[in-house]
Parts: structure tokens; sequence; C-alpha cells
């Protein structure tokens, strides 16, 4: 049945799906040029993955909810399952363990890619979307983590968000606590699930329950309060009571030293509590927030356990900005970015394109953005058609009246005008984009 | 069962994908850059489309052929058939004919991004592989394709590309001898078939069971000799004897006219025997070859009746460059693309990091990659390192024997070196780049 029948039916795009019409490409491309640029500044380089795999090798690098969430279809080949990338850090964990396994530690990798998932899209967060992040592989150091966190800073900050923050976790704090408890399964899950949501009541009635020690059971109900600023970590070190919470203590007291001797200690709240995240996370986890936009922008985490999946075990921490996410917040916090059509918009009246072709040439080989008129319509037409496009400036060339030989020069902007002989522009092109004279200045 | 039982298993990849490493990573980001900066320099501006739609949304735009190499998968909320894009050309021209439907024409759109096939992988061509492509919609004149023709020269020397050609034909030229000769189906491929292989002896054979007016066979045994430099042009109109081909070879010659007035003719083969490409395609049709690599690396044409096919009917040309194929005609001619790590590495021997953080920051903000090695081992394993990722320079703090507050650089590409006080340093850290003092240059 042709798609032509159904009025409509031929534009339906499914859930999930989006579409950049040029102004949004262009906000998407700045972002992510932004984010490449300050990952080239701290000395990572860009790896391109395939963006479907077989499933039970993406399979290994992911816990089972990120599976059940992949898209998957029948290679027509082999009969193996198929899946779309639903996550790029572990095919990075398998590259790191395998193709690169003997080159030089450590690894530092970047990406900016899309990935897909099947999940009710929500804010700034669609089945198909975008990622940017890096991958810093080989290094058991809290230093590289700290590196992580700083440069999720400096993403924020190079894309001119501020009243940013990023809330940094330790989630073997938490697992030391559960080690002690050995809860079943069920209540594990019921924890970790009460402490996403810091329902405190919730958390209560589990502890009561299982009965802990009084020190394990204290900690844990003070999980969801043991977020805050450096006081977190007095508090904490005052409420630990096993060796798996206490390392990882220290390490996140070793981070926060560390953020402190960058000078970013301000824009970073400690939480214990968090436990959220991806499963193969084994150390210190972080989310950035900005002012005006109610979730994640970027997350990440060392996950040390993840490259020895696929070959021998190398530690490894990375993060990832989400970049429709950014472009939202962009919006939410007035960032202005620039959008812009041509630079030079040329309507051309006359028979001879010869002036026209050698001026585009001449204006693009300065690195001018050069779009021709080639359609038969009237002026007025053709200069709201420019606007439209967001041209800068137009060039008018042989209207109706106009003395042969000249051009009429009309900035968009100003609305000033201007006319010069195609002899004057050839000679010195600069000319379209240097400002315009002001009124009273056409010249004869 | 798991991956790790069955080694190798886990690093498996489907056939037709592709991985990019570091340094093909920036290549094909040069090659991109470069061919989305011509875009913006002719006023295109880029659009990005879903990598998955509906399939039966794509197959109003698309051929069988197509259809059936598309990549599908069940949509698990709706059970309709998905599939991966395999062309983006039908997704432009469907995003042009509705939602921008109402845009002033010409539309200028852009694009650089995958796509899915399932072919047989052959040269420089794979299951999931890159195209860079505009799409000129809502204009019927011959300069429209000139300029796509002009923009696909301009993407080559942007490249630096030497030894091109432009292979032109003109679709409508071979369908008004078809037309005239109406053969049944199985014989109009079995010509397009014999015309796509050049092979004069089986089109003979056709043409003899065809028994078609002389002149008509005579202009089709003449096909596969139309090819070549303008003359082409007065032998195509001794010969031609029917309307359609006529209105054809007229616009051929009119963009061939264009094309003398770009200065661009030298690099144009024109090609009546030319058959291949979409069955979309409604005028002048063109592939792009360079000297060393034997596959087009660009092609495009005409679509006058696509957008038609989603809503109001729209003339429109557009073409697209293979990314993967021009990487391999870069190595293929020798052209060098810039390939660079950091251009400072910093190892720091010193337990306060203080310095080597302050002097990161300050080269970051002169727009310097700087790496730091968090990492413990001898300097000369750090140094191999350094040149393994492709660093400029190396900067030693605090290595053994060294003065306190002394900096050792070492510039890795000329062998010199030089020692320089951390305060030297950081009040003017662009020193860093500037070229190191001859041997003997190391001072107290």
């Amino acid at each position: 049945m042709s798609a032509i029948e159904r009025p409509g039916f031929s534009t339906q795009l499914p859930k999930g799906v989006q579409l950049y019409l040029p102004d949004e490409a262009a906000r998407k491309r700045h972002v992510e040029g932004r984010l490449l640029e300050v990952f080239r500044l701290w000395g990572f380089r860009e790896v391109i993955t395939p963006s479907y795999e077989y499933f039970d090798v993406l399979a290994v690098g992911t816990d089972e909810a990120l599976q059940e969430r992949m898209f998957k279809l029948v290679d027509r080949e082999t009969g193996r399952m198929l899946a779309l990338r639903a996550d790029i850090t572990p095919q990075l964990a398998r590259i790191a363990a395998t193709r690169l396994r003997d080159r030089p530690k450590p690894l530092r990798l970047a990406y900016v890619t899309n990935v897909f998932r099947y999940e009710e899209p929500r804010v700034g967060r669609h089945r198909e979307f975008y990622q940017a992040g890096v991958e810093l592989i080989g290094l058991p150091k809290p230093e590289a983590d700290t590196e992580m966190i700083a440069m999720a800073i400096e993403g924020f900050r190079a894309l001119g968000l501020d009243r940013f923050q990023i809330d940094v976790g330790q989630v073997e704090f938490f697992r030391g606590i559960l080690e002690t408890l050995a809860p079943d399964g069920a209540t594990a899950r019921a924890l970790r699930e009460a402490l996403r949501r810091k329902d405190a009541a919730e958390l209560e009635r589990l502890v009561g329950a299982l009965g802990p020690p009084p020190a394990t059971g204290d900690l844990l109900l003070a999980l969801p309060s043991l977020y805050g600023r450096a006081e977190v970590l007095e508090r904490a070190a005052k409420l630990v009571n096993n060796p798996r919470s206490e390392r990882a203590l220290e390490n996140l007291v070793e981070i926060h030293r560390l953020l402190t001797a960058y000078g970013l200690v301000e824009h970073i709240i400690l939480d214990l509590g968090e436990v959220r995240g991806f499963d193969y996370y084994s150390g210190v986890a972080f989310e950035g927030y900005v002012a005006g936009l109610g979730a994640e922008l970027c997350g990440g985490g060392r996950y040390d356990h993840l490259l020895g999946r696929f070959g021998p075990p190398c530690p490894a921490t990375g993060f990832a900005f989400d970049v429709d996410r950014l472009l939202l917040a962009l919006e939410a916090q007035g960032v202005e970015v620039p959008v812009r059509g041509p630079e030079v918009f040329i309507i051309d009246f006359t028979e001879d394109k010869t002036a026209a072709l050698a001026l585009s040439r001449r204006l693009r080989g300065l690195g001018l953005a050069v779009a021709r008129d080639i359609i038969s319509r009237g002026l007025e037409e053709s200069i709201a058609y420019a606007r439209e496009i967001r041209a800068g400036r137009v060039l008018v060339i042989g209207a109706p009246g106009a003395a042969a030989g000249t051009a009429r020069v009309l900035d968009l902007a100003t609305g000033r005008e201007t006319v010069w002989t195609l002899a004057e522009l050839l000679a010195r092109p600069e000319r379209l984009i240097e400002p315009l004279p002001a009124a009273g200045g056409v010249r004869a």
C-alpha cells in the first residue's frame, strides 16, 4: 500500500527520534565542537566505533537493564542478533582491552556520537541521542578521576554555562555497607531504591526489618544526609565502620583534596548516598547539573573491572555529556549560540553571470560564505528570502534601473546600503564585509 | 553462555563495520570538516536526520533494490518495521516537502553522516559508511546542477586532491531512446546492464533482436562511445531523433556552457551512456573520480519527482561524497593529513602538582593541548609514551638530579632541549611552543 494514499503517513517519525533543522543543527555542532576542543586540550583523541555490533558482544560490557533497552535486529547473513550501541564506554573498554591492548598506557580516548535506547522519552532524552565523552584508561590513581571532573567543569565553562555543580559519590561506600549487611537480593534492591529516592521513611523501615548492628544501621540511615561540602567527609569518617567503605572514603578524601588543588572545589557537592549509574562503576562516580535544568547533563565514574571482561584487567575512568540536554541548558540559561547564514547573498539580474561568479570565488577564497539566488522573482521577494536564510548582506547586480556595471550592497542588520562598481568589488572584495557608510553614503 | 569462555569471541565485529582509531578518526574528521566548510562557503546549512525511521516511510523515497538492502528491525512498541537509513536524499526530500514546505525556496541543505546498506564490502565501502553531501531544493534551472558539480570540484580541491574528473550524464537521454523503443521490462533491463558494462557486443545483439528504426538503432549503439569532451555534444546532436532525448541533450549543452563559464570544463567528461545512479534521478547525473582510485568518490544528480512523493512537486538536485573513499584517495595520492597529539606532555616527579596544574591551565588557555603523565614509571619510558601519543614537546618537572623549581623541555621532533625555571614558564608559557635554542643552549 502506498503511503501517499494515507495523508500524513509519509511524514510520521517513530517516537523518540529527532530531526535537527539548520538552526538546531548549528547549535548542536557548536556544542560538540566546543566539547571536542576541551577534550583535545586535555590530550584526548577521538575514536569512532560501529553503530551496531553483535548483541552478545555488546552484552559482555553492559548490565541486563541496558541489554533489555537495546534496539535489536537479526543479522541476515549469520542469523546472529545485532544491536545498536546503547553505551559507548563498553565499546571503548573492549577496544582498549583488545585492539589497543599493547599500546602504552594511559589511553586518552574521546567520542562524540549517537546512542540508542528504548526508553520513554523525557527531558532532553530521546531514543536516539547524542553523547560527547572521554575515557582515561590505564590509571588507577585518584588524579585520573580528578582529571575527569575537572574536564566536566571545563566543558560547562567552554559552553558558557554557569551555576553548575558536580555531585561526587563513591559507589564502594554503599557496597561496603551492603557487604556487612549481606541482605537478600530483594532487600538490597529495595535499599538501593529507597536511597535513590532519598526516601528516609522507607529506609528506616528496611533497616528496622534487617536489624543490623547499631553502628551499621546508623551509617545506613545517615546516607541520605551525607550530602554537601567538605564536612560530609568528617561526618562520614565518624560513622564508617567497615574496611571497604573506609577505603572508599579515603579515596573520596583524596579526590576532594586534589579538586581543591585544582581550584574547583566550589563546584563540588559530595554525595555518599548516590547509588545511581551503571553497574560497571567501581569507585568514584559523578553527575553534573546546571541551574535551570532538572536533569543531569553529564555523568561518569571509575570502572576498574570492565576491561577485564574483554582482556587483561586494567583500571579506567571516564564520563560523558548529554548533548541534547546541554542544548536545553543553554536555552534555559539564555546563552546565545551564534547561528548564521551566508555572509553574502547575491541577486543577479544580468544574463552574463561572469562578474557574480568571479566575485563569489574571490569571497569564498576569503572564507566568506556566498549563496546565489538562482530563481526568477521580484527584488523584494529575493531580499525577504535573504533574511529568511539569515544572510548578512545582499549584493544586487543589474537591478532594473541601476547603472550598468554597478552593484547595490544592502546590510540586512543595519538597513544601510551603498552602491559600488563591480570593478571596485572585484579589486577589493573585502569591502563587502566592512562597515557600510552611514545614510547618505550612497555613491554616484 | 559467557563470551569470556570463547577466546576471541568477545572481540568479533560484524562484517562491514568499521572502527576508526585516533589517527584514522582524525583524518576522517579533517575530511568532513573541510567538506562542511565548502558546503558553508556555498551557503548550505547542515541538517541532522534520524538514524532510523519507519520502513514504509523510508520506502516511499527509495527504489526496491535499496529497500532490500536496508537493515530492518521491528519496533517493539508499534510492531511496525523500522529501518536504518540507507540514503539521506529521500529523508531530506521528505523534510523539504513536509516540515520545510512553506519556507521560501531554494533550500540549501547539507549533511555529514553515516548510512547503512547490506552490501558485499568492497573498495572503501562498508555496510555502515559515511557520506557528506548537499541538496539544493526548489530550483529547476541548469545553474543549480552546475552549482552541484562546481561544489564537487571544490570539495576535491579543498582536500588537496588533484587529477580528478567529473563524469556528467543525463538520464533522460537514454530514457528518450527507451521510450521510442518501448521494449519489454526484461529487454530494458538487459539494455541498461549492457550499457553499464559498456558491452558493445551484447548491445549489438539486443539491438539486432529489437529491430528498431535504423536511426534509433544507430543512436543506441553509439551510446557507449558518447563519452568525452565537448565534441560528444555535437556527435549526439547529429544522432538524436526523439524529443525527450533532444531536451536532455539541450539541458546538458547548457550545463556544459555554464561549467565553461565557471572555468571548470577541464575537469568534465560527458557520458551519455551513463545509466547508473538512483532511479529517482530525473535529469543530469554525475560521478566524481580521482587518479589512483578505481571507484567513484562522489555522485549526484537532479531528482525533480522525489519531493512530490511526500508533498507538492518541487524540483531538486544534490550530490554526496563518500568519506571513506576520500580517505583512500588521499592515501593513494600521498596527501598528508596532519595527525597530532598534544602540543605538550608534562611529566611531573614532584609531590606538589600546583606548578604543573597552573601551567597546564595557562597553556590550555592559549589553545594548546596538554596531557599529564599520571603514572609511576621511569623517565625514558614516559618519553617513549610521549612519542607514541605524538606529543610535540615534553616538559619534565622535578626529575631526579634536577635543580628544584626548574623544568626540562624536550622537543621530540628536533631532539633539542633546554631548561627553564617554572617561574619563567608560568610568566610566559608561550615559550613552550617557540623554537628551542640550538644545541648548547641549555641554560644554567
